[in-house]
């Protein structure tokens, strides 16, 4: 985000509740032509994942999927649909749908197979940026299950040795329920930092760690300016987050028939004309199939309540286990609403713009 | 290893042939009580890890596993079998036989149940230290299929903010046919390391780099010396590797029924007499079931070729995907033999003691 704030208050931030925010994004999609229960679709993604405090995956992503919905590459009238199925499996064309739809359509559909089967696969092509990988992970934990969703993306992260992109920042999550804890939820990118963070720091003028980013010469560099049309994210420990960024363009890029590597478009820049032909994978195991739930349930319980109270390393207060601090986040945002950051407010009001809204009346 | 290497050809290791390895740790296991069928399988796996050269996780462990099997808590006659399963799952009791051959049994059985359904998980419990988890992703990967396998471990890497192990260095692995290429081969721990580069370092008095271990006071240290009594492996990446063995460790240790985190025994150090009660997870994905074989293999040679092809930083002569070196050290192995460090040769030599064999002569 280049724009300037135009006010005092979107500088520091604002407070909106989960309720607005999910009601402004609902209605900027019915203006991009989107249905009704699609632009809800939408919005519970892009909201839930603000609660959680994830900013750079949240609502901040409108506008940029306002432009792609104008522009005709994202399709408002797309149709996911299931384009080959087996007792375990399906393939899911996105028909250049909103990502958010395509994804929850393909999660609902694992989730549905795996409670016949124990584990179902779902591969997903023809999609576009799906926002934070660990919403469709929760949703099966939501049901019980165990999720696991994961995407490619354009390159933008080298491999051990190479002097540009090689994979996307690849995002993978899985989130298992937990009995009476929240379920564990991790949301990760391969690549050291998700892209998003590098932005984040861009917009706002800041350095980077020196383990973020590769320079046009293939060395780490700690100037996120150029990016993306200049360097490349480095793999998360090196050769092991390249070897699940392989994993998952396996999985969500080559087996679904999507787009892989340099195939895929990138949803933030390309011209908006033109579908980025994402892809994606979503894994359900319905744990209560194979071990009765409230078995399930202590022994989960019991992993966490362990991890809480191991020894810690001196001046740590807690042990946190994947998804807590993000758990926390949603409980307060619920409560207090959400605390939106600067560049999330600027974004929303270009995207209140792009749909004749008033960003102020929705929201206050 | 503490042993001193008892002839000059052992301190510089030695050169044996696949098959010579292999009957030797085929008839070592025999002696131990396994079956002919275990005992090859046993040797299938360890042999096979050696000639990937993978060294930590090969037939160096022979002798460990010998001692364990001489003091009952591994069953020399012990009989994996499946104790629940559905159309797209099942749970193997590994009845504490030799990690190995409950290993073969989970894939072989999560195989079938792929080519069926399109995907299945298989988890384990009474499973002991199954070597390389990379050997059974690749069973599912010469049948055409894609296969994971996973397993935890006694916890001996720390969480985030811990002071000890909270989880094991729980290895996941992966393996994706690749047409005309190896399968995409990928065997990691999800600690910086693997307990046994520690255990290398300090069998050959070097220091680590301090991004392995923690010391007892929860700091980076560069001695190994203490481990495992004292200290505990960093995370890979920090929270991502730690969020990944939570994951394996729910399904290969949770869901599966095995014992998790602190219930796991060290197959390694502890009282020789009892179970360790690993678990693991194992699951397969038929793309043939799901995409037409030679497409399949046409777009991994795309993906692969592409990488090769890549800009690479200066200085560095290629660029390779995961299972790349340990294919090409294993084409060597097959044509002039494995070049044993001594290290593999003293514990070959201990095995070789324990089981009345004479290792130069079976290896000569």
């Amino acid at each position: 985000m280049s724009d300037a704030p135009s006010t005092a208050s979107q500088t520091a931030g604002r407070r909106v509740s989960y309720a607005a925010l999910h009601r402004f994004t609902t209605i900027a999609f019915e203006r991009a032509g989107l249905s009704e229960t699609d632009a809800k679709t939408g919005a519970d993604v892009l909201a839930t994942t603000d609660a959680w405090g994830i900013f750079t995956h949240g609502t901040k992503s409108v506008r940029g999927y306002l432009r792609r919905l104008k522009a005709g590459g994202l399709r408002a009238t797309g149709r996911p649909h299931l384009v080959a199925e087996g007792p375990a499996w399906a393939i899911v064309d996105g028909d250049s749908a909103l990502g958010m739809v395509t994804s929850v359509l393909a999660m609902q559909t694992a989730i549905a197979k795996a409670r016949g089967c124990g584990v179902a696969y779902v591969g997903v092509r023809n999609s576009c940026h799906f926002g934070a990988a660990g919403y469709y992970a929760w949703l099966a934990a939501r049901e019980g299950l165990i999720g696991l969703s994961m995407a490619n993306d354009t390159p933008s992260v080298a491999a051990p040795g190479s002097r540009a992109g090689i994979t996307g920042s690849n995002p993978i999550s899985y989130a298992v329920p937990a009995g009476r804890h929240p379920p564990l939820l991790l949301d990760m990118s391969t690549a050291t930092v998700a892209g998003g963070k590098v932005y984040a720091a861009r917009s706002r003028g800041e350095r980077i760690p020196d383990t973020w980013l590769l320079g046009a010469d293939g060395r780490p560099t700690t100037d996120p300016s150029g990016y993306p049309d200049v360097g490349a994210l480095q793999p998360a420990a090196g050769h092991k987050g390249y070897g699940i960024a392989l994993l998952i363009e396996a999985l969500g890029g080559i087996l679904s028939g999507a787009a892989f590597t340099w195939r895929v478009g990138t949803w933030m820049w390309d011209d908006g004309t033109r579908p980025t032909h994402h892809g994606a994978a979503f894994l359900a195991i319905d744990t209560n199939a194979i071990m009765p739930a409230a078995e399930f349930a202590r022994r989960m319980e019991a992993l966490v309540d362990e991890i809480h109270a191991a020894p810690r390393a001196e001046g740590v207060k807690r042990l946190y286990v994947p998804g807590e601090m993000e758990w926390e986040r949603h409980g307060r945002a619920m409560q207090e609403g959400i605390q939106l950051p600067p560049d999330v407010l600027a974004s929303l009001q270009e995207a209140a713009k792009m749909t004749g809204l008033d960003l102020a009346e929705l929201t206050g």
